[in-house]
Order: C-alpha cells, then sequence, then structure tokens
C-alpha cells in the first residue's frame, strides 16, 4: 500500500463515495482513463481507493478547490461522468473538503 | 449503501487510511466499540468504511474539529487506538478535512 504522497497541508481532498449497479464492461479503462487524466491535470497530488460494489471510496487529492472544479469540467472527464451516471453508478456522494491537518503511523 | 446522512456544509471530516497486517483477532469487536463510542459523542454526523487488508478507508464525518480531537482522546477510545498501531495496522494516514461543498447523484 502507498498512500497518496500529500505536501503539508493545506490541501484539497474530493472524497467520492459510490454504489455500483455492478455493470463493468469499459469500467476498468474509464478508471484508468480518468486516472491519467488527473496526472496529467495541474493540482493533482495523488488518489487514494478501494472498495467493492456496494460501497466504493476514492479520495483524490489537489492543490486547490479551483483545480478540482476545472478537472471535473474537463470535456473527456464530462464524458465518463456521464457514462458513471448511465451505467456504472447506482448512486454516488462528492465531498469537497480543505485538509488542515494530517497525521500517520509505520509498524 | 448507505451513505453518511450529513448536513449542508460546512462540517469536518475524519479520512482515516490504513493498510492491516492481518492480525484480525478482537479488529472486528474493537471497531464496533469505536463506532459505538463515535455514535454517542457529541458532533458525531456519520461513516462511510470499506476497503480490505492492502487499503481500507473509513471517512468519519463531524460536526467540527473540535469534536473530532474530543473524541480521539476518548480513554477507550485510546487504549483501542494503542492496540491498532501495536498489532492491527502495518500503517495509517489521517487526514482532517473541514468538507465545504458536497453533491450527489441517484440513479
Amino acid at each position: 500500500m502507498t498512500y497518496a504522497d500529500t505536501p503539508q497541508p493545506p490541501y484539497y481532498a474530493a472524497i467520492f463515495s459510490s454504489a455500483h449497479t455492478g455493470a463493468h464492461e469499459n469500467y476498468a479503462e474509464d478508471t484508468e482513463t480518468v486516472l491519467e487524466l488527473a496526472k496529467n491535470h495541474p493540482g493533482f497530488l495523488g488518489v487514494e481507493a478501494t472498495g467493492d460494489d456496494d460501497l466504493s471510496i476514492a479520495v483524490s487529492y489537489w492543490e486547490s478547490d479551483d483545480t478540482i472544479r476545472a478537472f471535473k469540467q474537463l470535456a473527456e472527464h464530462l464524458v465518463i461522468q456521464k457514462r458513471g451516471r448511465d451505467t456504472y453508478y447506482r448512486s454516488y456522494k462528492m465531498r469537497i473538503a480543505r485538509v488542515e491537518r494530517d497525521y500517520g503511523f509505520n509498524a
């Protein structure tokens, strides 16, 4: 496991919780495309994602809310977001948050 | 899947990413105890958690950072946190963030 290599706070988190329909055709490819778009987008710091069809959580980290808003509006991303609502997701919830402090542990 | 029933922002998120050792004895009981302590603690709004031994993400939601700090210092919680570092977790990362906006989708 490698955590997102985030800097000293403050930075931003986009917390995406979702429940899947179970329709997985093209899902892995679309997820990979969105990840590549993010990695090439200004302000992207990293992502941690896990879960299953019942509940997945993906938290992506960003330098600012402006960079999150810009990433959401990318044309190629909008197409995949629509496919998400039409096909992949029963529901989702997105929360945009400013990370104020963090700490960690390594055995 | 039921999402945490969070109010209109602002509110706070405690984003807990962890990698497990695989030592699961007492883990389910301790997780249940921490959840019950949280549910009975002032400021707790809800939690969403998913994942596996390689990466779990649990995001708990709170009215304020003060309520998050108070919950961390509960005596019974401190005992379980120590058991986490001694036994359950290879590593973890906690990020405390102020949720500024949110939106969602239901099919």
